[in-house]
């Protein structure tokens, strides 16, 4: 039984202890300088990550919550909205939207697979959509769906339409340059890639997101970004933020500069490439097999036949204290994720391959000894190699 | 020019050193067996500071996203609703009430005075509202309403309606019975009286309040008291909390349970009154004039002629390092706030008002020397006597 909990979610993710210590930080005003000096700091930072000029507001709520901001900050009951749905999360912005009044056509792609630039096209013909939805990190399925192709498509098509991105878990994890895509409002969650305990999520916001917020007429309070603005001018949330989170993003998005946008690609890249050779080299199924649409932030590996994924759930806790994910929605039985998405490194991935191996050994199903682990570090040899040649 | 920083807001408030630390421990994950002990844990001990058997919720968000939670999961559009309005958060709670397509009617207290008994009386003749809104603590006043009279002039007049409390930072500092007083909805923040730092809030949620849930047509989703009470059966919340903030909840609770109700509302009493004896033996004015109606979470005083409040918070925080909130609405150039709410002694007290002396001494006001700490001590002399007596 070990003792130690290495967790490896798509969210939570561990925390760099440098950020856990700013947690701990006694309490300032939040309407006094000190915070406004913070609050400025990391608003630029934020922009930094986002690749953005636009107004980027951090809200003290989940990722759901933010998904709720874009939807209500934006429409008005009865529009007409494309909803682009390839799992868990893109079904919950469809909802939002819905449940606040939208009138919500649904893209839908199989389970498993991406939202197509094609598919996207299709759909407009001849349908003015007021906003399109769009998951860029589709967690539940371990998908990365081609945002820019899918944005340059919808820019044609309808070149006044909202972009809505959740990328709630994404941002951070692959590029997503929200300027040059173009793109409206782009939702991102602390707790993913930006490394800090949960309870922030962050919106950015266009003019023409700005525009439809003028005119839009779902309800909206607490979500409010016209309030954010307002008070942002100050220095300032409008409510009571959560202010210990605000001290461990700003060290967060030290490190993460320090690191450099391409470089934090490169890093999540490896690590996910790394994951599926091992996985593969196991002999287990991917949920995604096309590595261009295979997510940056977690792997969806297919349980062997026979052993169900959170009987490996189980193993690799006991016994090696890896936490990973079980499945969603009609994958629950099928798959288990492992995360990489924030603070990691190729070492971890070495240590969770490992002990798959062993779990899956130990379960009786026929694995080569030293396979994954092999096949990791041939994918990171390689890639350290690239790296090398492109200096 | 003092570095040390002693925050005596009305939120947030200081944390004890043992909830610092727990706020620096490593995440876990929100959707396995750890989280479920703690997650039930906490929600026994806030049933306990909410004397109630109804449920209680803990959501990640702002006090506000608590007000916005009681109305869109109790309403629904052109529900009449009378707002019971002492100052800027018994407006807010009317706006968010409006927002949502409710048709607000407001009883005003003028600034300073309390809501009565006899002015909700009034004004429930022949009105079958749905919902009274009622603010327990009105911060912006410094006020405490006198809710459990209040609430029995409502259920005598309408057994039906619905009461939708806010005690965002009353909770803790004054008795409020929710079960005895037959309160529907109760909001409470945990960067008030429960010591912790800001970013979840509280909702007690009665038998009739789930029974208006199921018929509210308000659009609700991320702030959902459906998806809670589900997720609350395995112990989770719908969406990822912000779990550093439960850890030190945790902590909190054993420390509010070790000294008991009682005694804490005791030493908000004590702190209250030694706050307004030290103020009046400076010569200041109150806000309150009433004892009965004196907020035990923070005292309002009126700056002397010529001195304006900002001044004196600024020379508090210079000199002696103390952060002091300023007037809200039309009371900012009259007045400066002093919290004592959750975790506060004597010794705080003491302090602040003789800090508070020294201020009014260099800026030519006249004061007799030691007035207020001598005043002070002796609330504080008569105060351990009862105590004594009633041994």
């Amino acid at each position: 039984m070990s003792e130690t909990m290495r967790i490896m979610l798509p969210g939570p993710t561990p925390i760099p202890d440098s950020v856990l210590r700013e947690m701990a930080r006694p309490m300032i005003n939040h309407r006094g300088k000190e915070f406004r000096v913070l609050f400025e700091s990391i608003t630029e930072d934020l922009k930094w990550a986002y690749q953005t000029r636009n107004d980027v507001f951090i809200l003290t709520t989940s990722g759901s919550g933010a998904m709720e901001a874009a939807i209500v900050n934006t429409l008005s009951p009865s529009d007409r909205v494309l909803a682009c749905v390839a799992g868990e999360f893109g079904k919950r912005f469809a909802q939002i939207a819905e449940t606040y009044g939208a009138s919500v056509d649904r893209l839908e792609a199989p389970y498993g697979s991406p939202i197509t630039p094609e598919m996207v096209a299709d759909k407009l013909r001849g349908v003015h959509y007021k906003a399109v939805l769009v998951t860029h990190n589709e967690t539940s399925t371990a998908l990365l769906n081609p945002v820019g192709e899918i944005a340059a498509v919808i820019r044609q098509a309808l070149p006044d339409a909202l972009i809505l991105v959740d990328s709630v878990s994404g941002l951070g994890t692959a590029p997503l340059p929200v300027d040059d895509w173009d793109l409206d409002v782009v939702l991102a969650g602390a707790q993913k890639a930006f490394m800090v305990p949960p309870g922030l999520a962050f919106a950015s916001v266009s003019p023409r997101a700005w525009a439809a917020h003028a005119e839009a007429r779902m309800p909206r309070f607490y979500f409010d970004f016209g309030q954010a603005r307002d008070f942002a001018r100050k220095g300032q949330t409008p409510w009571t933020p959560a202010i210990s989170l605000f001290f461990a993003l700003a060290r967060a998005m030290e490190m993460l500069k320090a690191e450099g946008l391409e470089t934090i690609y490169a890093r999540h890249d490896r690590l996910m490439r790394m994951v599926r050779a091992g996985a593969r080299a196991l002999g287990l199924g991917l949920v995604q097999n096309d590595d261009r649409y295979a997510s940056r932030a977690v792997t969806g590996i297919y349980s062997p036949e026979g052993l169900h994924p959170s009987r490996i759930q189980a193993l690799l806790q006991e016994k090696f204290g890896y936490v990973v994910a079980g499945g969603q929605g009609p994958l629950v039985d099928t798959i288990f994720r492992v995360g990489h998405l924030g603070y990691y490194d190729d070492t971890d991935m070495l240590g969770l391959l490992a002990a798959l191996e062993a779990v899956l050994s130990e379960s009786a199903i026929s694995v080569q000894p030293g396979a994954a682990v092999g096949a990791a570090l041939e994918v990171r040899r390689q890639s350290l190699h690239r790296a090398q040649e492109s200096i």
